[in-house]
Formats: C-alpha cells, structure tokens, sequence
C-alpha cells in the first residue's frame, strides 16, 4: 500500500531516510482525480527512480477568482487505488493550510513564456503552478519530477524556472494520453455531459487539421488558425478560447511555420475550459 | 589558500562530494568588499559546519536604475585574504551571465514584509535579493546561511521566503559589527569623505537616542520619530530617507512601543545612502 503523508516535516523525514541510502527519487506532481495521463508519469517516473512520490494537491493559488477551484473533481480513494496499482512508494497530500500557513507572502514567477496561450486567459495562473512546483521541489528534493505534454505551456514555464533557478532537478515531459476518439485525458473531462462529451472530440480534430493543412504544404499563421477556427466552430458547443502557433522553444506567436511550432488551443465545453496541442512536423 | 570557483556546475560538483561524504554546509552570500562584518559572519559559520562558502556576487538584479551597481566598491585581492583568513574552503564569485543566463526571466518575491523601509524607496530590491539568494540556495545547497541584522529587512525577509518556500536551510542573524565611533560597518562606508565619514555617525546617535527615550519611557511612535529625525537633522550633511518603528517580526509601523520593536533608518550622507537599526529594550 501507498504511503499517505499530509505533513511537510514527515515527507522530509522520508525524503532524507531515502537520500541516505542513496535512493533516487522521481516526483510527479498531481492535483488528483488521477487518470490515464497520470498513471503514464507514474509508470514513466518508476523506472526511472528507485523511490516514486505523487503529489495530490489542488493548488489554490493556481486558480483565478472565477475559475474551478470548488468544484475541482476530487476522488481521493480511486487516487489511492492508481497510485497503489502503480507501485507509488509515498502520496503526499497536503492540506491547503499545510502549503500555505498564516501570512504566506512569497512566490516564484516566468515572465515571457506565461504572457501568451493561457498565461492570456487565466492572469496569475502559472505564478501559483511555479510557486507550488518550486516548493514541492524543495520539499522532495527529488532527482527527476515528470509531467505531462498536455499542458505544454506549464511544462515549458517549469522548465526555464528550473533551468534560471539552479534547481536540481530533471524535467521530465510525457507525451499526451488520449481517448479513444482523440480527446486528451483530462480531470476536467469529468465536468462534460455525454453530448459535451462527444463535441469535445473537436480540440483533437482541429490539431489533425493543423498537421494535414501543413503537411500539404500551408506555411501561413494566419490561414492555418483561420481553418482550425473555422472547424472548431463547426461544433455548436464549442467556444473558442485561444488558437496559436507559436515557437515550441519560446512560446510566441510565429507568422510563417517553420522549425519547431507548437500548436496549442483552449476552447470552451459549456462552461468546461479544454486544453490540448500538438507539435507539428513541418 | 580558498578555492575559488567561478561556474555554478563546478561549485555543484564540490558540493555533491561533500554531500557524499556527509559534510555539513555554511553559506555566507556577499557582494564582496568585505569588512569585519562579513568575517564575523564567516567565523560563525565556521564554528558551525564543515565546509564554508563565501559567495562575492554584485547582484544587478538587486539594483535598481539610479543605484551605484557601477561604482559599488570591489577589491577581490583584500576579499581572498580575508576568505583565507577565515579559513573559507570555497569562493564562489561567478559572472553575471553565470548568474543570469540568456533568456533569463524568472523570480523569487515577497508581499508584504518588503513594502515598508527599504523597499519604498527601492522598488524591486528585494525582488532581486530574494531570486539571487534563491539561486544560491539551490546551488550550495547548504545547511545554514549567514546574513548580518544590519539589513534587518532582508533577514526578516529572508526568513519569509525559506519558510514559506520550504527551503531546507537554517537561516543565521549575526549582530552588527560596529567601528569604534559606531558607525555601522558597511562596504558603502568606503563612499565616505572624511568629513562625511565623521558626519555619519549621526545614523548610531539617533538610534542610541531611540533607545534612551524609550528607556525614559516615551512609547509614542511619532513623538520618538520627530525626536529622532530632528537629531539627525541637526547634522548638515545627513538627509533623512526614512526613520521607521516597526514591529520586529512583521515590519509594521507600530504607534506605540511594546513588545519587540525595531527602530530602522536610511540616511543620505552626500550622495551614500547608509542604514542602520537596532530593536528596542523596551
């Protein structure tokens, strides 16, 4: 059985028991409601490290005042099932008071990379990942922390914090688990009603597009987020939060497809937020 | 003779053979220049780990666009004496660009704690203390860290940041080392002409004042700020920048004196902006 820790000081015991013995240690930070993508990190992080800790936490700081913190879906005893399945050697699951005491005033921010694709729509949200991350690294101190492609804005924001910050740590990026009909694992997939559900198949699409349209040859920004727009509008659903092209390295908007670009969009279910992307091969 | 080292993953690399060979660490983070103060910092941390680093780094970060980063004093021959002197095994004095990188865009702060005192009239100044020190954290990985109580708010807000980060380092106020007069030891000190230098003991007077008010039993704020001011006003070429009385662990101005209160000030002296505190026996 996992070994579920709610205190910072008894992690850290475990932590410096493990690092005594010379353990490696993989970390993969969560914010519960574990799914297949989840369960990918975890089987990644396993043999890659002799000691693996999931993180469930749903981090306040990273939700804006409008967004979905109350009713962020939570289901702790199938969490606990996953990890066991996957061999976890310790969840932590923090309280929020336990992460953030009476007078917390600190926090870590990117600049740059978090100006464009969600930084844009959900304002403060990756200075709450940043600071969240940085203080589960301290805790953990763990040697390799994983984390999934989907959120490839998230993962390239870490990653430069990482690198600026001398953490010691390697970022691991996972690629994206889908459904069966493309949709990205998501926790917030829970939110959609079986006809959201089927709509929600248009993210997946609209990226298929991109990679066809440039595969034939399109090299134009703008005529390729015109179609993908066009085609996400399709679906009566849908409502269109962002649509970009950018530099996979930088993050910022490109005008002609070339090297590395990631396309990346955020559209709305009903009132669900979806995210996915795609690295297209040009 | 100090080792002295100038690339982060050399530094890295001493350090993970200390680790490995279960050397406790003492870091003391400096921007070189250093005076009596800084080698009482050393020799307390000397007495307290096996291995000591002495950081000399001028953090731009730290400085803000009409400061002396350009003029700030440096004499890195006198500094490896005096690291030798101590006993200092390793000098960590990178490069800027070291430090920060190309496409460097990340950063530790702190709310609250930093809006009153310094950080009023230096906007950003503990922005860049926090994230260069956050950095060395990382990087030295040490088990304590030496800073001076003359930059009591940087302690304090030092303090701040490895709580709430949970950075796994003891933090270590030493006193204020003091020339003969009284004058706070400062690298700045060395901005002083002769006559301003006689001039700037008027920053210990007022303090000394604030204490024998206090002592007399004056415990109105304003009153003992008016007191204080108009002491060190009477000396021509002093020019107040602030005079606070604050609660010792908050930062906040208090109007009453009780409990631990610290009485802080910054004073131009010409164009040399020094500071100096003391907390109150009250």
């Amino acid at each position: 059985m996992s070994n579920v820790i709610t205190s910072i000081s008894e992690l850290r015991a475990i932590v410096k028991s493990w690092k005594q013995e010379g353990k490696s240690i993989g970390l993969v930070p969560t914010m519960g409601f574990l799914h297949e993508g989840h369960q990918s990190l975890m089987a990644r992080a396993k043999t890659e490290n002799d000691k693996i800790v999931v993180s469930i936490f749903v981090n306040p700081m990273q939700f804006g005042p409008k967004e979905d913190l109350a009713s962020y879906p939570r289901d702790l005893e199938q969490d606990l099932q996953r990890c066991d399945n996957e061999g976890v050697d310790v969840i932590f699951h923090p309280e929020a008071s336990e992460m953030y005491g009476i007078d917390f005033s600190s926090s870590v921010d990117v600049t740059g990379l978090t100006e464009e694709l969600c930084g844009k729509s959900r304002p403060g949200h990756f200075k709450g990942v940043c600071t969240v991350v940085s203080k589960l690294f301290n805790i953990v101190q763990a040697d390799r922390a994983y984390f999934g492609q989907k959120d490839a804005q998230q993962l390239a924001v870490i990653r430069r914090m990482v690198c600026d910050m001398n953490i010691d740590v390697e970022v691991v990026g996972c690629p994206i688990v889908r459904e069966e009909d493309g949709l990205a694992k998501s926790s917030r997939n829970s939110y959609l009603s079986p006809e959201q559900r089927r709509a929600a198949v248009c993210l997946y699409r609209a990226l298929q597009l991109g990679q066809t349209l440039v595969l034939e040859g399109e090299r134009d920004s703008l005529t390729v987020l015109a179609r993908l727009k066009n085609d996400i509008e399709r679906e009566p659903l849908a409502k269109v939060d962002y649509i970009s092209l950018v530099d996979a390295d930088s993050l910022r908007p490109i005008e002609y497809v070339e090297g590395r670009v990631l396309c990346a969009l955020a559209v709305y279910i009903g009132r669900t937020r979806l995210i996915d992307n795609c690295t297209l091969s040009v």
